[in-house]
Parts: structure tokens; C-alpha cells; sequence
């Protein structure tokens, strides 16, 4: 089982128990389980149209999730990707209908229609007054005489909802609902299929490939596709629907299928409003999950023609937290950055000799790259040499305005460069170290009390001391050394570097999160990167 | 790439835009991309306490979804998994923090704790008032001097988000901020990693493992531990939590790590209120996604004691929709079934003639499940043969209580024993079929006038007509016949059935979602059942 469920023939049941618990008191259940499975509103007196959907489960928060004042009265629950009986959508409808009547809300497929069908007939035999709209907005197949129902429905459950709450009667609400049906159209897109409890996955969809065109039961799509990019897919995406929608606005429902992660549907969103209909799409419903297909990383959009009632039926506050809200799609409000945010910039100056030193020091840094995050593979993510050596890279690309002849300032620029150029922890240690040190240049420091001054600095901000497994390890017996000379800060800092490989209780930097057994016998990359600096720097001198 | 992104480079940037424009005007960006990513709210006037938090990316809606009243004030979105620069969150203090002063909320990552460090050192420089708090709520490693800020972070931008926009001046949020991180406790469970964009997905966690005590930004959990199911491993994560809270009442905030499922997520709920700390969770945040770590199929959860102004703040209302709310933990309300589902049972009685009958129509059903099943394979999703022999050992188990010797009432009563075991839509097909047949037969019809009006009741609620590729295809024909005895009727089904193979266009049924290549050569499933009835009937005639 490569799930979290305890059994596929309790996976609903539990589930929709964990819902209820956790719905602060507004959903109940009939008592019918584990055949029954019908999630019903607890503050409903019947006085008013009910609306019940359902169908099977694998589509959470589709539709239990929907139920709640301006949406569903009750959502009847089959199994994963099955329809319910007979008996439990009855059981449904009796529940929750009074004399206003109920209007079934089902998805085109076959089983649901007869279950729901049947029902409706059954109930209708008590005197009730039970409608039924049956949605197909799927457009995959343009050709097929009875479509598919997807994510679409949210909004027949939204807009039908709204009316109901607001007092419409049973006539009204199921011509809304039609009117909806009749407008809507949505197409899928899946880079994965999806994982059906107590089944083995199908690996279907080879990489670079989409399915275009598929269903919410991990059915094929209706064709394979190339895929490139995020941008590329909804393009294919819009292509499909162009066709099918009227000229004007429309709100567009962009559905997660369940494994898709937050940011590839921003991104997918941003895609959708600067696509070919764009424009049209005045408001947006997510993205988010609403119609799912289990895991399927994969999404959907629907799209429905905006009237001036339709807009504010959408616009209706509703109870259920699965709705996300209906936003009016906007431009991007960019506001100017903030002054004070550019530190005034310092006169360059030229100094050959301290160009070559912090060039040859960058150099060793570059060389060391790949070294180094093979070092840091071993106990973080492995970008310690890369993260140095871009460092580097920025430095020698930046000579030209560095104020290379006074020292005090060119610590506070080499502080200011990393602090643009860098993201990672390394980069802004750096940062600190030379801002610190161009302080204590500042304030009459000679170069290795400023760069003792620095270190101070950064084992303040970054909470680590000596002996916890960091660069300080060795930068610390380097500075202390250097009084006598390069060559003794080189030895200092190759024992003090090498010594960090009996460190196997770091308690700082990311090796701190790794399990000791992975930590014994590797240096510490950046006290490594220290101590080859140091042993650098030797070689030159001795070589001059 | 097997992501809806366009490009590593652009993801973050698309993201937020696509957020932005579908965030109804609230939300807005400072103008510093793409090194500068800033959201921040749009209705801000800078007359409270700011709140600013962010870090990297991937852990969405964390945190820009987060931004709105009642929340954050500003988040500051690095690259994936990356923290932003010194200078993005400058930026971000900057453009939100007026006289009352701004909270920085951190996660305790050294990249995160050194880069908002060094921004409020700059931000005070400006003569603003800057706090800032790191939380380590993450308790996969009880020894670590350092933990990681992980899903508890959102109760503290809850509960100090609360206070600033009810008032409180900087010193009474902040306090509130380090009382929360002081109480919250986390710990997180995966059965998978995740896919981080640009990168091949790392394979680390075999089948029948779970990674517990995972971060979020993909890093192996502390340990790897026997997976069995959804309740074990609640088990596991409670068993870790439960020494390190205090007694009394606790809020529990149940996180999406992001691909997890909905219907998973909702079962590891009940799980965790049925758990040994269940009693002491009187509250619950979620299941959603809140802090996700992009794509990774986990869970995590987090723990904070609750007392009367913790509870208030919890339940303040905010403005951003990812906050899924704070809801009372309830009992389950179970309500009784409503009157009127249970028709009335007929009178049991004998016929032995009729019974073996009966039964020897099942036996050919329970004999040709793996037949139909691969046949329905072709065209569906390969149940049909299981869903008749289902139908067929339930009408077997129920001989006993069948009116066997009164053919309306038999009819009727078969159709309500298959609507009451049945599921899929030949279960409800051929409930329905029973149903009209026995109602027929009350008002006179002979046994092949009443299977007629049955067929016709199934044409009309399933909408199937004869060359649609169904059991009618064979159906229809068999019944014409059958005037003439078994031997036409057999011969007819068969042939209805062996057409269905030409029949590439299906218009009704799953078989109509699906390509016409894959349909031709194979007889529809249903049709084939019926012939198969058929021809067994002639058979078994012919050896008496």
C-alpha cells in the first residue's frame, strides 16, 4: 500500500467520518453506512429548493465538501470512482426534501444517471417534487452524443445553490441549472495518471507526453500530446475551448486533479488569462481542488458565459470553505520598491595588487566547485562549491566598480555585491563577514583585526560557535594564526578544517539535520573551502 | 520536464503573477523582479503592526497565500526552496512598515534566519521598529539545539495576525508570537519525495516505507519506518507528539505536504481524533494544504496547547481563502434514515423449477466473469463480468427469501435485491429491467410482453438504443425471437452480439469515451453476456 488508508473498503466511510468531525458541527450523516453514504447540511429545515449531488468518491472535496449553506443540501457518496445505489441517493433525497422540492444535480455518466434516475422516480412516487439536470461539459469528444460531466458542475452546484438560498422555486432553480449546463464547457490535461486505491498505478503516459481530453476516472484522455511547457499545454487547452464559447465575458474554473502542486497551477492560471481568451475571462473560480481525479497531477478548466445574474449568483457568499471564491481577474498592481532599499554605491578606484589577491582567492573558489559540492552532497543539498563559486564569479565580474584602493570601503562593497548576487546561507554569511569587517576598517582595525571583527559578526547572526561542524572551524584558528603569517593560518586552517570530520553532531548550518553516520569522515565543505583558500594563498606567495 | 512550468528560471515569478490576477485586486507586488518577489497586500495602511514572512518557494499557498487582513502583510518569496535575499526582504519591511512597527516571522533555517536577520539590522538602521521571531516547531529531532520552522509557522501568522489587526502594538504581537512558537510542536510523515523543478525525482523511500520526521524542502525524514497503513502511521506521528505536549486542550493543525489526496487526507483526520491524543484536540485546522513541500505525497502535523485568547485569535476572521479556518472537533451527528426506503418485502416461497432456473442463468454469469471482464478490459474498465457475477452469487444468496413461486412479485423482487447489492450501472440496468418487467407483469403481460417492457425501460433511462454498442444489441433481438423459442432467441443474441464488434462509434456506455481503434474485433461486453445466457439456456434444454 503506497497510500494513507487503512483498506480500500473503508477508505470512504473513514474518510467522510474524518470530514464530518472536522466540519465544526455543520455536516451530519444518514445512518446507512457502509452501504449509505450521504453527507447532509445539520442547518437545513427544508424550506427551501434542496439541491443533492454526488457520485462516486475520488473526487474530494467533490462533492461532500460542497455541502453547506449556497451550495449542496446533501452529496451522496458511492465508492472510489463508483456510482451510488439507488437506495442511498433515495435516502438522500428523502432526508433533506421538503415541499419546496429537490433538484438532482448528476454528472453524464451512465451509472449515476440511472441511480439518481431511479431515485428521483422512487421519490417522486412519495409526492415529492424532485427535478434532475444531468451536466456534460466535458468537450474532449466534440463528436459524442452524451458528454461527460467535470468540473463544470461546481458551478451548476454554485449557481443553482445560490438561487435556492435566496428562495427561487423548483422551477426556477432547475432553469438555472439548465441555462448553466447549456453554457458550460471544460477540457482536461494530465501529465500522470492517477492512483487507484487497492490497484496497482498504470503508467500510461510517457514523459513528454499529456493526456489531453481525459475524464475524473482515470480513464485515457482522448488523445497524447507533446508536451513542452506549462504555457504550450494551456494553449492546447484553449485551443479546444475556443471553439465552443460565445463571444463576451466568462469566468473561468481552473480545477486541480489532485497531485498538481499549488505553484503549476498559479502558474497555470497566469498561462489561462494570457491566452488567446484572455480577455474574455473576466473572473476566475481557483485555482484549486475541486473536481479531483485522486492524485492525478493533472488540471481542468471550465468555462461558463457571465451574465449580470449569473455573476451575482457566483459572487454569493456561500458556507462550504471547498468553494475558493469568485475573483474578478485582475491587472497586476506592481508598486514602486521602497526607498532606502539601494545603499548609495561607492567611488571605483584601482589598486593592481589587491585586484590580483582577490582574484587569484576567486579563482580558487571557482576551481573548488565541484569538489566542494561533493563534499556538501554528503551532508546537505550539495551546492556549497556552486553557491561559492558564483560568489566568485560576481566578484571578478565586478571589479570595474569596486573601490579596490581604499580598503574600509571596498570590505563594505565586496559585503554589498555578495549581499545582490547571492541567495544561500553561504552568500550572506559572506555578506555579513565583510560588512562587519569594513565596520572594524572603519573604525581604525587593522585587515586581521577587521576580519576577526567579521567572524565575531557572523557567529552572532548565525548562531554557530566553534566546533559545530561550520566554516567558523576553520576561519576562526586561520584569523587567530595569521598574526604569524600566511603559512601558519594555512595549517591552522587545514587542522581546523580537517578536524570537522570527527564533528558528527553539527549543531548548526543544514549537516545539523543529518544523521551522524553520514557526517563522520567528510570535512565540512566550508570550513574546506576556508582551508584551501589559506593553503592557496601559501602556494601563490611561495611562488612570487 | 514533467511539471506545468514553463522554465526553473520563470516558475516563481509566473506564480505569483497568476496569483496576483486571480486574487481580486487584493494583492499587489513590489516592482523588483526578478530578484525582488514581494506580495503584498493592496488595502494596507500601514496604521497597524506589518506582518512579514516568506522564505523560499514550493511550499504553497504558504506564504503569499497567506497575505491579506487578518494575516501576514507582506510575504517574501525566495526560489524554490531558496531564501530570498537580504534585499527582498528589506524591501518587503520597507514598503509595509509604518510607525507601529513590523514583526518579521522566520522559519529556523539559517538562510532564512540570516537574510531577515541582516534586513531588520538594515530596516532599524532606517529608524523602524523591527522584531523579528524564528520558529522551531519541528520535533523529528528532540536533541537539535536548532529545529526547523515547519506548518506550525501558520499558527503563529494566525494568532499574531489576529492581535496586530485588532490593535496590539509590536511588543504585545511579538510576545504572542514567541508564546505560540514556544507551545507549537510538528512533525511530518511521507510516503514519496518530492520533485523539485529542473531536478529528476530522487527514489529514496522503497515500497511499504514511510520517511517520518521529514522537513520541507525535501530532505530525508529522520528515519524510514514499516508502512502499513493510514492508522499506524498516525500512530507513529502521535506516539512522537505525545511527549512533547502539555495536557489540556489542543488545537491541531492536520497539513497537505501537497500530493496527498483529499479522501487520504480526510481519513488521517479521523485518524488523528481517534488517537490516543484525540481527547485533547479540540480543535482542528484543516486537512489542507498550508505548508507543502511542492508535490510530496506526506502529511504533517502540528500541536498547540489552546487557552481562551489563543482560541478567539484562532477563530478571528481572516481574509485570505488558504487559511481553511479553526473548527471544533465534533462528535459525528448521525441521523436515522428516512422512512420509506425499505419497500416491502415479499412473502418467500418455493418453486423448485423456477429456482434451478434461476440459478443455472447464474451459474453461466459466475462461470464467464474473467471472459467479460477481459472483454470489458478492451472498452472499460474491465468490471462487467465481476459486477454480473456479483449481481448473480447475490441472487443465489438470496433464494431463500425470494417469492420464487409468484413471477410478478419475483421480478419485482429480483430488482430490488439488485439494486440493494449492486453498485455499477448494469447492477441499476438490470434492476431496472426486473422492476418494469414485474410491473408488467402485474398488469397482465405474459414473461415475454413483461421482459419487453422491461427492455423498453432501460432503452429510455439509460438512454441506449439498439446500435449503441450495449446488452441491447443482443437484448432486443433475443427478445423478438424468443416467440420462436430458445434456439431463434440464442441465434439472435448471438448474432446482436457478434455486430457489436463492427460497431466503432458507441454512443452510449464508457465504451463511448473511447477511441474507435480500440473497439473494433471486440464484442461489447454486455451484448456478449446476453448471448452467452442465451445460448447456455439452449444448451441446458437440450440435455434435459
Amino acid at each position: 500500500m503506497n497510500q494513507f488508508i487503512n483498506s480500500k473498503e473503508t477508505l470512504v466511510t473513514e474518510a467522510i467520518d474524518g470530514t464530518l468531525r472536522t466540519a465544526g458541527g455543520r455536516l451530519a450523516r444518514l445512518d446507512g453506512y457502509p452501504h449509505i453514504k450521504v453527507v447532509v447540511r445539520t442547518d437545513w429545515d427544508k424550506s427551501k429548493v434542496a439541491l443533492v449531488s454526488g457520485g462516486g468518491s475520488g473526487h474530494e472535496p467533490s462533492h461532500a465538501g460542497f455541502v453547506g449553506q449556497g451550495m449542496l443540501t446533501a452529496a451522496v457518496c458511492g465508492d472510489v470512482f463508483a456510482s451510488p445505489s439507488v437506495d442511498a441517493v433515495l435516502a438522500g433525497i428523502l432526508a433533506v426534501t421538503g415541499k419546496a422540492g429537490c433538484l438532482l444535480i448528476v454528472k453524464n455518466y451512465t451509472g449515476d444517471r440511472l441511480n439518481f434516475g431511479l431515485a428521483a422516480e422512487r421519490a417522486r412516487a412519495f409526492g415529492l417534487k424532485v427535478s434532475m439536470v444531468v451536466v456534460d461539459d466535458d468537450i474532449a469528444l466534440p463528436d459524442l452524443p452524451q458528454p461527460r460531466g467535470v468540473a463544470g458542475t461546481l458551478f451548476v452546484h454554485k449557481i443553482a445553490g445560490a438561487m435556492a438560498d435566496q428562495g427561487a422555486d423548483l422551477e426556477a432553480v432547475t432553469r438555472a441549472a439548465e441555462k448553466v449546463i447549456e453554457g458550460v464547457v471544460s477540457i482536461g490535461m494530465s501529465l500522470d495518471t492517477c492512483t487507484v486505491p487497492g490497484s496497482p498505478k498504470e503508467q500510461r503516459i510517457e514523459a513528454g507526453k499529456a493526456e489531453l481530453g481525459l475524464g475524473i476516472h482515470g480513464e485515457a484522455g482522448i488523445e497524447q500530446v507533446e508536451f513542452t511547457n506549462a504555457r504550450a499545454a494551456m494553449e492546447l487547452v484553449v485551443d479546444r475551448l475556443a471553439p465552443s464559447i460565445s463571444p463576451g465575458p466568462h469566468v473561468a474554473l481552473l480545477n486541480n486533479l489532485g497531485g498538481t502542486t499549488p505553484l503549476e497551477m498559479a502558474v497555470l492560471a497566469e498561462e489561462l488569462t494570457r491566452s488567446s481568451i484572455g480577455e474574455q475571462i473576466r473572473w476566475m473560480v481557483g485555482p484549486a481542488h475541486m473536481m479531483t481525479s485522486l492524485d492525478m497531477q493533472g488540471f481542468s478548466v471550465s468555462l461558463l458565459p457571465v451574465s449580470k445574474s449569473i455573476e451575482s449568483e457566483l459572487l454569493f457568499p456561500v458556507a462550504p470553505w471547498a468553494w475558493p471564491g469568485c475573483n474578478a481577474v485582475s491587472d497586476i498592481t506592481i508598486k514602486p520598491l521602497p526607498d532606502g532599499l539601494t545603499p548609495i554605491k561607492p567611488m571605483p578606484s584601482k589598486h593592481e595588487k589587491t585586484r590580483a589577491f582577490i582574484e587569484r582567492c576567486c579563482r580558487v573558489l571557482i576551481e573548488a566547485e565541484a569538489d566542494l559540492n561533493a563534499l556538501d552532497a554528503k551532508s546537505g543539498d550539495g551546492d556549497t562549491g556552486s553557491t561559492l563559486a558564483t560568489a566568485a564569479r560576481a566578484l571578478i565580474d565586478a571589479f570595474d566598480r569596486l573601490p579596490l584602493a581604499d580598503m574600509t570601503q571596498l570590505y563594505r562593497a565586496i559585503g554589498l555585491e555578495l549581499s545582490q548576487t547571492m541567495g544561500g546561507s553561504s552568500g550572506v554569511l559572506l555578506a555579513i563577514f565583510f560588512t562587519a569587517a569594513g565596520d572594524a576598517s572603519a573604525s581604525g582595525q587593522d585587515a586581521v583585526g577587521a576580519l576577526k571583527a567579521g567572524l565575531d559578526r557572523i557567529q552572532q547572526v548565525g548562531g554557530a560557535q566553534p566546533g559545530d561542524r561550520t566554516m567558523i572551524d576553520a576561519l576562526q584558528p586561520a584569523l587567530e594564526a595569521l598574526g604569524d603569517g600566511f603559512d601558519a593560518a594555512a595549517k591552522a586552517a587545514r587542522q581546523g578544517a580537517d578536524h570537522t570530520a570527527s564533528i558528527t553532531k553539527a549543531k548548526a548550518g543544514r549537516a545539523s539535520y543529518i544523521a551522524e553516520s553520514k557526517l563522520a569522515g567528510n570535512n565540512d565543505p566550508g570550513a574546506e573551502a576556508v582551508a584551501r583558500l589559506f593553503e592557496h594563498l601559501v602556494e601563490a606567495d611561495a611562488k612570487v
